[in-house]
């Protein structure tokens, strides 16, 4: 038999017991708060019909969705033509029905549509799962990742907003995450500016372009909007918002600039209105770090209304949270008029961010109590002990086999034992054990009862 | 914009908010029962290589992997020959280099192998995740189902096999699962008899072929046996095994009279006896329902040592958790002498009983209090009255909008809302608020403070 390296596919990782306790924690954490404002968790399966993810992405996202292999014979509806050709589209179209999900968010939409008859209006759920994206790994993306989605479906409400920003302050505040903003937009205010360039129609372009800004800087988003045709006159129309991504502003002067900016575009003025509304709510439940940003844009079409990114304040990470308002979601499953607003953790940066912060110190894995094996004769003694100190909610191993002290002792060291016990011929004679502490290697004895 | 059905891919389900309380009440009895017994919980991918699955699972394992496409120019190296003459097998290297996990064992043991400098051994992992098998659906079988995991590496101690049945046990004690058998058998035994009928090398065609006793009955396992080339004097070696399927059979009948048979076969002795040690070691811990099935095989080729299968007695059901003791599980990702031992709880039939035999009734997924919402003037008393209650470790909702009273109610219902409180204008400058309570509608006045 050959042997095969031990690798894992490129861009995922496995999660090692202290790993997978940390992650836990914050999966723990996060829930919590879900849970406290009503939100109910569900599960949608990783792998859907493709028919169901395509479309919904951008063309982009369709290029990163993992696409799955038929089953049987998938090659049958494939001309060697095709194959010839390279028409990988048709191809692709023939040998693979089915793919992994992108995000939680559409599988939600789906899972709203089919079950809309069982569900209460407004309807709030949370999940926390996996998703899968053909993307390049690299430092901090993953090809097989980690969402927390929460989401508010059935309701136009701004409260619904307000909610899912006291998840996100109180969540990073448990976390012991301090030094982050909550940047906010609107989509309208975006969708305004479209409409003043004459170009409503050409919202996506626009936010695409803006949505790389802060990458790479205002001169080369005006490039490429001007590559794909909007004019200078139209691209006049960008500078106050550019200005106003300057630090100097606060919020309630950029509302006010823009309210100017916006006097005859009432979905501007709309946007502007929300935006003021949701800060004062949010002020009033002690939230301090909303940060209103014009220029935010986010990459995902669906999009309608307000939207948010959570950011370390300096700057040594991208976002780590992030969602908004859409109000088509469920449009293209056949539900009609379901306004929606959800958020999303970034579960794997979160995670990062606390690693680099010394914030995972408390998160041990220790074994309160190892029994030491002396003698196959004396098992049921040691499976006895141990059953009566798991019965008072202690985590308690026997060691498996009467190996040698010194390789019992050297597996309780690494396995990050707390207390060893001593269950020999003498302690079970006068029905006593004997534990000793690691830390400092105190000894005391235990009546076995 | 067409409309797409809100459809599942075939054998994928959701959880809705009630199922998924369920099911996480089973993960979280059968969690807490591993870490009592030590056991770290970790994370693999759910995409693995191929060369990482295939090869494991025998021939129809490898047919049911579900096999990912290649992204970007996936048709790179096939041959529009390879097309034209149907070579799957060609084209499915060339276009998949990834699958989806097929079950948790392989990728655990590439897992440890990767690892094995930073782990403590012997190594006590357990995993709760989905599995991928492109089986056709029926009832109680999934495409995407769970696994329950946990597995000793590392000890080749009988203790091992004495804990995991520790587990099984009280797992199902805890859920209420009564009327349960732990089936019991030991691979050496099967390769023993094997090994006297001059067929030691052929023990894959002959666990293949009695795993299905229950199923298709003896006559035709040996019919099936037959065909494969088994002669008739070959096949006689199985009777004494077939007749101690015998219910009238206790345990020691059982061994004694296996012992007579393998007087000359010590690996059969081997098993006999490591056989009776469990046995011995799990009573004396109050294990009640060890039943040695000497005809039980196990589907999966890997298993060298004792192999379990649990099943309701009643024969409503297929197996609701199984495992064994495999030796060289390690071996073709380069770490030699492992032996490892593990327990899988198939959660979606534990499910299936468990609502069966109504066992989930007090499960529920209530909501402690949503607050009337009578006006957006006083949305900032909403919000600091629901966050006064949250913080006291209740689940709180405020209504999002001012709708009508019958709305809010029809909604708090539905969403069954324990407590729905009254926040009005009057209870404002009282400083007091009014709970309802929906069971029987009395009502309560509180100061809010």
């Amino acid at each position: 038999m050959s042997t095969i390296k031990p690798q894992n596919a490129k861009g995922t990782r496995d999660f090692g017991p202290q790993q997978m306790k940390r992650i836990d924690y914050i999966f723990e954490t996060i829930a919590k708060n879900f849970e406290a404002y009503g939100f109910m968790k569900i599960a949608t399966p990783a792998v859907e019909k493709l028919d169901v993810l395509t479309g919904k992405y951008g063309d982009e996202g369709d290029q990163l969705l993992f696409k799955i292999l038929n089953n049987g014979d998938f090659l049958k509806k494939v001309k060697s033509e095709e194959v010839e050709n390279k028409d990988l589209k048709s191809v692709t179209k023939k040998v693979s029905e089915r793919g992994l999900r992108y995000d939680l968010t559409v599988p939600f939409a789906r899972f709203v549509s089919a079950n809309q008859n069982d569900l209460a209006f407004p309807f709030k759920r949370y999940q926390i799962a996996s998703v899968w994206r053909a993307d390049r790994p690299q430092k901090g993306r993953y090809r097989e990742f980690f969402q927390c989605d929460a989401d508010i479906i059935g309701s136009k409400s701004i409260m619904d907003e307000v909610s899912l920003m006291e998840i996100f302050d109180k969540s990073f505040k448990d976390l012991g995450l301090k030094g982050l903003s909550i940047k906010v937009n609107n989509r309208k205010v975006l969708q305004a500016l479209a409409n003043q360039m004459n170009a409503g129609d050409r919202i996506v372009e626009l936010t695409v372009a803006i949505d790389k800004l802060e990458t790479i800087g205002p001169e080369k988003v005006l490039e490429e909007l001007s590559q794909k045709g909007f004019n200078k006159d139209q691209l006049n129309y960008l500078s106050p918002l550019f200005e106003l991504g300057d630090k100097k502003f606060s919020n309630i002067d950029k509302y006010e600039k823009l309210k100017n900016i916006f006097s005859h575009e009432p979905l501007g003025m709309q946007g502007i209105e929300e935006l003021e509304t949701l800060e004062k709510l949010c002020q009033a439940t002690g939230i301090e770090i909303i940060d209103f940003d014009p220029t935010l844009a986010r990459g995902l079409d669906y999009y309608t209304g307000c939207i948010f990114e959570v950011k370390p304040d300096d700057g040594s990470m991208g976002s780590i949270g992030s969602g908004g308002r859409y109000d088509d979601l469920t449009n293209v499953f056949g539900l009609k008029d379901m306004s929606g607003v959800g958020i999303s953790f970034g579960a794997d940066r979160v995670y990062d961010l606390m690693l680099e912060r010394g914030l995972f110190e408390n998160i041990d894995n220790s074994l309160d109590y190892m029994i030491i094996n002396f003698s196959d004769d004396h098992r049921v003694n040691y499976l006895e002990l141990a059953n009566k100190l798991r019965d008072k909610g202690h985590k308690v191993e026997v060691y498996p086999s009467s190996a040698k002290m010194k390789k019992q002792m050297n597996y309780a060291n690494k396995r990050l034992v707390k207390n060893v016990i001593f269950l020999g011929e003498d302690e079970i004679k006068k029905g006593m054990y004997t534990v000793k502490r690691m830390s400092d290697g105190a000894q005391t004895e235990h009546l076995n009862e």
